[in-house]
């Protein structure tokens, strides 16, 4: 007997067939003696819909009306799970956000969880309920509904698992769990049993878009174990949990991570002066631009070479704010590349183990890969290349750090 | 400068160009100076989805979950409309039933009002907001959404606007006010320009179906002043009040109402004694069958006729039911007929004019028109008629008492 948060997503509750699939699959925990807190994002389509509707109204729709609009979508889906459970004869009942209550500060379409009030689910578990609650919203301290921001059922999901300190929050997707790397690009990429925290938010931010970001922070702060599994079909998933004690059995490398839509700026001849960091910064940041890597070489002859990368789709905007800057700051030149990529090897026994990074470089020099830039973390080599060698660099890592034989 | 409460039906919502249509209806009224708490359904078609994916999920639906689930239409409209007054450059705030509150009991699907908060819409008001509250729904003491049944708003929007102690509740829909009967049968009925609430009630009891029955009493047990006007058309509508004092000016019939879906029983041969009628009508409602008319003649020879009026759809039902209670009773025979309908003269005038009657079954009689019940309140008579004979009826009816010359 435990006691799961288990979040189903847009595409798993996608129309009342695969909602009826959801009820059976809690059902089959319920009759285990399980107690099941069950969170709904909205049908799969339904928030685009809704998003329409709004932009057909008002092109700058009010955050706070986008927050009434929005909500009525999980409340939707709530409404059905519950009718669907009922018909398996199981006792289930249904709650907004509001009246949960998921407490949230007042930043409409991106609020952040504040508290969760559990007394009545609580209560509702005590009598052999299944609890439903609607992902993705809340209300703040006046009553007014606010959302989460895209991907927040995953955040709610965590954060009610963390406040009823339940013995896991179940992801359910429609992947079957956390990938060694992404499928698509290497054939005999293979599912990972486990993955801590630190490894997943590496993994999620380089691209492997299976959780929320938020959701795994939450997730790593309150220490909540964390399945990610598949609605479709059965299996164990990935477990998303604290650093295992067990760190000899850990592999260096748990996963290879990529972003395809990069570009790089580099500022040529800038003079090595204190500052100089912020001054090109600071307007990409004003723009409202994301800045991803960043690197400064020594300096040679007072002057240095600065680069950082952003998200593709920012290129031309963030060139034109660049190219003054560096006017400004009598640099050089600007140089600037779309055509590159990121790849990354992800894995907290890299902390343990020198000479990972060298194995890298070295794999991707055997094909010839040159490397335009690095930055490291503690549990992370990411390297800058040619977008053209994604796929070539991405094999060759994956093969050469053993990834393809985890499970086997 | 008045304080209007505006009720806008799923037809005047039903696209995003309509909803554009009532946030300029609304401009037009708040640049005169008034306040106004606009009350609104869901978009047509959105109620009907909603009954449709909850019995594909479940054909037995919960209750509290189908107001869960309903609740979401009018929480659409409510942001749509708030961001289309928001684009005129109007300050505008949404409340869902819950937010507002709009307390009510806890008989989910058919709830009934307690009482509305009402703090923060005159708060709002004061700042210069229009406050839109989405009709049909409410909250009961636990907090569960509840809905006040199919044409609730109108009754979300008396209730307010008796809370607010509002000047009118305008109510807006396809028609532009309640006519002496309906054009569709009567080419040249008229709009009436007033009308009590008494006279509402017994033309919207037979038929005329502009407003919620429950609605209308509210508006009476109140003394909200209730405005019946076209959401597609300018023109003053039909305002509905208390009697009017200057009952010289009143007609003495205000309008005709029918009722098409009628059927007639009659238990011949019934004994004469005490407790007949119960034993005959207990086993009726007892199966949830609605009777309208009833009347008993007189006896003869210790044995008397029994008749009632029930809706058309349960004619083969009550039939059943009542053969078996005329065996118990031992009465002669029971005989039925579902080809007849109800055809009403009403107006408070009749209660000081003498004749109205008589007048009524003359021109009846001048038309062949055999009269099978008469049953008379003291604001309306009411005939059972032969189905065939219904238009001829109604268009003798409203030449005879002079109605097609209303207005002009």
């Amino acid at each position: 007997m435990a006691l799961y948060v288990q979040k189903f997503g847009g595409t798993s509750v996608g129309d009342v067939e695969r909602i009826q699939a959801v009820a059976e699959k809690v059902k089959s925990f319920k009759d285990r003696g399980d107690d099941i807190v069950v969170v709904v994002s909205a049908m799969s389509g339904e928030t685009n819909r809704l998003v329409e509707l709004a932009n057909d109204m008002n092109p700058e729709p009010s955050p706070r009306e986008m927050d009434v609009l929005l909500s009525t979508g999980e409340q939707v889906t709530i409404a059905l799970l519950s009718m669907g459970l009922h018909k398996l004869g199981l006792e289930a009942v249904s709650y907004t956000g509001s009246q949960v209550k998921v407490l949230t500060d007042s930043s409409h379409t991106k609020a952040r969880i504040k508290e969760i009030e559990v007394t009545k689910i609580r209560s509702d578990l005590d009598h052999g309920r299944v609890v439903i609650v609607a992902g993705f919203q809340g209300t703040d301290e006046d009553g007014n509904i606010t959302t989460l921001g895209r991907g927040g059922s995953d955040t709610t999901g965590v954060a009610l698992a963390a406040a009823l300190n339940a013995d896991e929050c179940q992801i359910y997707t429609d992947v079957d769990g956390v990938y060694t790397t992404d499928p698509r690009v290497v054939e005999n990429a293979k599912r990972l049993d486990c993955i801590t925290f630190e490894e997943m938010l590496e993994m999620a931010s380089q691209g492997s878009k299976v959780l929320q970001i938020r959701a795994v922070e939450f997730a790593g702060k309150y220490n909540v174990p964390l399945r990610v599994l598949s609605s479709f079909k059965e299996g164990p998933g990935t477990l998303i949990t604290l650093e295992d004690e067990d760190l000899m059995e850990q592999p260096v490398i748990s996963g290879i991570a990529f972003n395809r839509d990069e570009a790089k700026l580099t500022v040529l001849g800038v003079p090595d002066i204190p500052g100089v960091a912020s001054r090109i910064l600071g307007p990409v940041s004003a723009a409202n631009i994301e800045v991803d890597m960043i690197v400064q070489n020594i300096a040679e002859d007072q002057s240095t070479d600065f680069t950082f990368t952003v998200h593709r789709n920012d290129y031309v905007k963030v060139l034109k704010v660049i190219e003054q800057v560096a006017e400004d700051l009598g640099a050089r030149e600007v140089k600037g590349d779309n055509s590159i990529c990121k790849v990354s090897i992800v894995g907290v026994g890299m902390r343990s183990h020198a000479g990972v990074a060298s194995k890298m470089f070295d794999a991707l020099a055997s094909e010839s890969i040159n490397i335009q830039m690095i930055s490291t973390s503690e549990i992370k080599v990411a390297v800058v290349i040619a977008e053209k060698y994604l796929e070539l660099a991405v094999r060759t890592l994956h093969s050469s750090f053993g990834l393809s034989a985890i499970s086997d």
